[in-house]
């Protein structure tokens, strides 16, 4: 967590640009004190006559599809706020290059979640703060 | 939103026959007034020693994800209606062709989704009917 | 339900290791009087420089996107043996390779599904006792 999947063109990605998307995205999450290792980022091509949107094959469109488990939050403002943020982090690599961008965050539950054989700490805890300086998760 | 998922055997489909399947999706939400653009379908193809049904490699089965975001029913009757709908939009794209076919929706929150750096208008406003008739996002 | 999606290294898995480690899965569930075809686990391959984590290409990586449909439970306590022990299904399979393994599972809606056209039966009914003892769908 979070796992982000990004669905886009085959060519729209060099090796180069996937990882400044990346760093971008994992820098997102670690200013609030994730591990930088929860970040997961996968980078899936699909051909134009298999992307559809509106019923008409794309091959200019990006769908990022985002699983949050590690934090979720009731508050509608705070909600707001990361949609928002998100949104502002994908432009330059989204729309500002001409690439049409949709995406939507789902949220699973906590307790169904585990690391290398690891219940991930509590958030906030002294042990998630351990595996966030560490950057790999130890028991704790 | 919708956002589907199609896994299929490589050979399975062709270009047409997957313009075909995606038009009958788009068609089914438009049909409730959600703009065409809404409608995304990814079709991925899946070998068969990478599909397995029952613990078995499978070449002739099609697994099908869907998200749903923009609309959400509490409404047990509406709820079958869906799910029944859709499978029979389905089988002549699967079960006609002798393919196994399973599906399942997911529900997404509505308020943690982006198009094109805007958050999509609430159900059935002014705005959404409006991108419905232009078939693209705008600022509203 | 339940669908398994494997995201690792192209080279990780032949197909012999596929096969052992669906097997293990699908003993897992049927274990709990699930039939065996309701387990589908499809394998993706995901070159390093399109599989991140925590910013970097990684090329030694499981990531496992677990959907329950069938069963769910809201007792901590199952749902803490569950994740328990699908980590020590997983082990043989990551972990004692040498590679990296995170999984999570989500919970979909149980009336949101559909398979061969047909309304799953209820949880333990004499119906999905037949679905089990079949192997496969039939009508009740």
């Amino acid at each position: 967590m979070p796992l982000w999947h990004v669905y886009h063109p085959p060519g729209a990605y060099t090796p180069g640009q996937k990882q400044q998307l990346s760093t971008d995205i994992t820098q997102f999450y670690t200013s609030f004190g994730l591990p930088p290792f929860y970040v997961m980022v996968l980078f899936h091509g699909v051909a134009a006559d298999s992307f559809h949107v509106g019923g008409e094959p794309n091959g200019a469109a990006v769908r990022i599809v985002v699983e949050h488990i590690a934090r979720h939050t009731e508050d509608p403002r705070l909600r707001k706020r990361t949609r928002e943020a998100l949104a502002t982090l994908l432009a330059p690599h989204t729309a500002e290059r001409g690439l049409y961008c949709e995406f939507h965050i789902d949220e699973t539950p906590r307790d169904l979640w585990m690391i290398d054989g690891l219940t991930p700490p509590p958030p906030g805890s002294d042990a998630e703060q351990q595996w966030a300086r560490d950057n790999r998760p130890t028991p704790y």
